[in-house]
């Protein structure tokens, strides 16, 4: 397995412990599995709880930070975290105004967050729940509830954030939560996969000539299947799915996440923002501080997603608010 | 040629036309192939240049913001910038306190800067240079100045730029630019290559089971080729050629820079971070602020490389200081 690491089982440890050496003032275990802030929960404030599986920084335990997220669950790569780190991640979040708990829509993730949530249910902690589904390659609009989470969570995140930090009490930030993740889609291109340090796997297969329209981060099956596109195409055709679901016209405001799923280099996301700029221009639609760059990966997979999400104000103030965590800072 | 782009030709271009829409607050095109800071030079501090290939991201250009460089002069993918947008780039970032070059050590880089500054050297304008050449592995320590420039460069353009940022004449800001580049050591590790958009060619060949140890950024010979290592055995490897050319002891403090070359994924990086500080902890030295990330690039290339450069209070001052660009805010 060409891959930089040393024991595949100790992947995930060795990674926590490197994240927090080099950002101590940042992150702190509190258990081997759950990354909380230093210097613990905030007294008075919503605590903002995620977790999911590893291999997709900086999703999600990245984004602890400022502004951002209070604690994460920290599964293995790419599989849940296990029940008894999504209650410890609550509890390390409580700073006795309740806690959030947004994260992405995958069976495992909403199991162990659910039953975490049961076992707390005597705490007299009040408790809310946002899951994120934003991929529009994954079920139709009418079964929006069964799409997938993907970068799309990194913009509830920011947006939930904020808004605890401002002082919101837990219904507000539950309810902005929940406003963000209705009103962000996201579809994804893959071209090449990653590969499983746990397994030595590749996390899906792929010919050298094709592309996957759709597929998901972990391999999940897409739209189409077929050669290469041009840049543009794929851009155009990523518009095309996304537009539709939502309601832009002339004068609006949207953010953009123009997303590498790893390996895609910068320089690409760039010709891509490119395009969809120019979409957005003729169509009158303003993008609001626009975001290219690698927010939620599938370790060294090669790809991209585009996310796109309408502002009314209240969504671009918390969006644009400061955060601040090593991998974001505004 | 699985990449996502439009026609190769108009790859360069259309990536500088995707970075400027996305953050026209920091970046302006004054010419087709110069990138400057939006608004202009700043009157009365000394302007810093750089300019190299494409395909580096955030290197070079990224780099131009506050507290960091006035502008960049843009080579094609892999290919120094021309005579003329070294002029140009020179000129945008004149504010009247004279210029300094700073840019790694490639010959065709070298060669077309040197050129811009002898054409220049009639204009009155106060122009100094400084070459950065911190890979060990292209040239012995008896041959320092034949070493390439790699990641160590942004420490440079980040020490220069915080020195230029808080007034100091051209001569403090050459000074401190030379010192930050003789103080660094960059070492890289190869796994796989990148595609060069224009001859759709890989920018060198490695079996699936080999990497090359001591690669340069282009795919330059390194020190030894052969089956992957475990990532401690590779720190460790990396580590025995950088801490013999610098004078670390106990109570020492060091700048600690671990890159990806592209595709290598944070969670990797942070595994090395984390012997890294082992080791370095052992000898009771201390990191200072550790980057981790993609600060020098080559598109999707796989590998990594560590760059150490140790500080005096001057360095430390200079390093951390504020900087914001749409790369790197501190």
């Amino acid at each position: 397995m060409k891959k930089i690491l040393n024991q595949p089982s100790a992947y995930v440890d060795e990674m926590l412990a490197g994240l927090c050496a080099a950002y101590p003032e940042h992150y702190t275990l509190t258990h081997p599995r759950v990354l909380a802030r230093t210097g613990g929960a905030r007294p008075g404030k919503v605590g903002i709880v995620t977790g999911g599986g590893s291999g997709h920084l900086p999703v999600f335990l990245g984004y602890v930070g400022q502004g951002l997220l209070d604690a994460c669950a920290v599964g293995n790569v790419f599989a849940g975290p296990r029940v008894a780190d999504c209650v410890d991640a609550i509890q390390a979040a409580d700073g006795g105004a309740g806690v959030l708990t947004l994260y992405g829509n995958y069976g495992g993730d909403r199991m162990n967050f659910e039953m975490a949530q049961e076992q707390l249910e005597s705490d007299a902690l009040p408790l809310t729940s946002v899951r994120v589904a934003d991929d529009v390659a994954s079920a139709s609009p009418a079964e929006r509830d069964k799409r997938r989470g993907v970068a799309g969570m990194v913009l509830a995140f920011k947006v939930a954030g904020a808004c605890a930090a401002a002082g919101h009490p837990l219904a507000t930030v539950t309810r902005v939560a929940s406003k963000a993740a209705q009103a962000c889609r996201s579809i994804g291109v893959a071209l090449t996969p990653c590969t499983v340090p746990e397994s030595g796997q590749a996390s899906f297969q792929i010919a050298d000539t094709e592309i996957e329209f759709g597929m998901g981060i972990h391999g999940e099956p897409g739209l189409w299947r077929g050669p290469m596109k041009s840049a543009d195409a794929l851009t155009d055709e990523m518009l095309d799915l996304l537009l539709p679901e939502l309601q832009l016209s002339t004068g609006d405001r949207v953010a953009v996440l123009v997303n590498s799923l790893g390996a895609t280099p910068h320089e690409e996301l760039f010709i891509v923002y490119r395009r969809v700029a120019q979409v957005l221009a003729a169509r009158g639609v303003r993008p609001v501080m626009p975001l290219v760059g690698r927010y939620a990966t599938s370790m060294e997979m090669t790809g991209l997603s585009l996310t796109l999400m309408p502002l009314d104000g209240e969504l671009e103030t918390l969006l644009t608010a400061p955060a601040d965590c090593p991998f974001w800072k505004i």
